[in-house]
């Protein structure tokens, strides 16, 4: 379909919106649901023969395909195309970019004031209540994701949501963060120590820190987004940690908190100049805790760019 | 599958979540995703003939279905049944109901103080910063949605993200919040006015009040959840305000924000006595704003309870 013949489906609680935003494309309200509009769109098309329908099969229900095929008595042709529009997505032009750099640096500033509030009594809750509010007084429409603060043995949960627990002694903590600034993200990981850093939970950060830098500095155009994850695999293989990183390397950061590329095991896509993806390298450790560091990096034809800003060094607080 | 023979599909971002919370099922932690490890599951029983599978088509996508038929062979004879875990949650027991009693006490108390920072010259995205630090410093793990703070045209945008535009007088504004205590959520709205609030806007608030007062009237047990809804929007057709009602009258409520049953046009499912809705009627005027009420509101044998405590009358601030 021509771009002047796109068509955009929204509901009624999108009107509005719709009309200030979308400049491009003809806005459609549904009013009797999305997925009948659209049956009601394809059945309009005059051509004989099956109508040919662009869909991801990774975003659309069993049930939603299901109920397009019957409400245009199987006319559809399906053809599978994941991620259209994320691939468009991934490589941000200049006015995204400076967005990003404030959003990084907006959250960068954000965690260094609130290295004040991060001491034992405190609660996870607490903290991530001073890190929102914080974001949202420096500017930023609100959090990108749920803010992650996790002490102690909840550290090692890489995804904990903040509880009432109390921070203590002798704990490490994460902190997850991200804020949306003028529509896009950021999203930066620190771990700090409460008191006085053992000598074998300082050996852990230095090695998931150079397993961060280690990713970094494979980045460039043209590396395969697998390259920048087992840069950082490898780093904690060395050091006797791999086997407690569990999740991937990083991934791609724009509109939304997750985007393309991933940089996951074996991922053969390659990096292009102007992505920007996080590299978050950790290591969970039960009864011991998590050490995660993650910075926001945009892909230039030298390499690998920082926009978080905020130092990565070991705060014993 | 007898409860003895469950087994929970978690990936390794959740073990020691899965460790601590479950209890009823055999955790099995998927090394290499969750399909892969469904899959391997189907593929081990060992009885001839197809396996039947309960899957829920409304929340599986085309490419996950795909993928494990693709990894047994075929085997499988896919059985839809959506919202099986979902209706077992519809009706909540007496320690639900407590925590959810506390999480709506608790969203009641914050909005009252919030009123206190509602002025002219504060922006949208502050009066949210304020809303969910406070909602953390009462004990809430975190707002259970993203709180909507929508001043002058945007509050017609139901469901508009707070942006840093600034309060103005007269101006509505709408306010929509939630936090969760103990794993359950609450979702409350009001409405308020910046300085003296015309005739008409006041005529307005006053049917939408009405327009959730005769909804919260028809709960009881056995009553179709279409009905409740069908009772707010007579009133506001008899205000001649029909058309800018343009979502549901509410949503069931529980561990999520949006939970069964559904409050809308021509609902079939019947109320249970221990179900908790929201009732929510709004209308919303390009140009002039929005106005919401909405309550959560508990279902017993003698009819609906609010379990929100906060005031619905029209402050003007």
């Amino acid at each position: 379909m021509a771009p002047d013949r796109s068509v955009l489906l929204a509901d009624s609680r999108y009107t509005f919106q719709a009309r200030q935003e979308v400049s491009s494309a003809r806005v459609h309200i549904a009013k009797h649901g999305l997925l009948r509009a659209a049956a009601e769109a394809i059945r309009q098309i005059r051509r004989s023969g099956p109508v040919r329908v662009a869909y991801p099969p990774s975003q659309t229900t069993v049930a939603q395909k299901r109920t397009v095929d019957a409400q245009t008595r199987g006319r559809i042709r399906w053809v599978a195309a994941d991620n259209l529009v994320e691939r468009l997505r991934a490589v941000k032009d200049e006015d995204e970019l400076s967005r990003m750099r404030d959003a990084a640096r907006l959250i960068s500033t954000v965690f260094e004031q609130a290295l004040r509030f991060i001491r034992p009594g405190v609660r996870e809750a607490e903290v991530a209540a001073e890190l929102e509010y914080r974001m949202r007084k420096a500017g930023a429409a609100g959090p990108s994701f749920e803010t992650i603060v996790a002490a102690g043995a909840r550290s090692a949960w890489a995804h904990a949501r903040p509880s009432s627990k109390l921070l203590m002694k002798n704990e490490l903590v994460v902190l997850d963060q991200g804020a949306i600034l003028r529509a896009y993200c950021s999203d930066m990981t620190r771990t700090v120590f409460l008191g006085h850093c053992p000598k074998k939970i300082r050996r852990m950060y230095a090695a998931v820190l150079e397993a961060q830098e280690a990713a970094k500095s494979v980045i460039r155009p043209g590396v395969k987004a697998g390259a920048v994850d087992a840069a950082a695999r490898s780093v904690l293989r060395k050091c006797g940690l791999a086997r407690y990183f569990t999740h991937s390397t990083g991934h791609g950061l724009g509109l939304e908190v997750h985007e393309m590329p991933r940089l996951g095991r074996g991922e053969p896509a390659r990096l292009e100049a102007g992505m920007v993806v996080t590299v978050e390298p950790g290591v969970y450790v039960e009864g011991l805790g998590g050490i995660r560091i993650e910075d926001d990096v945009v892909i230039t034809p030298r390499g690998g760019q920082d926009l978080t800003t905020a130092s990565r060094e070991l705060f014993e607080l």
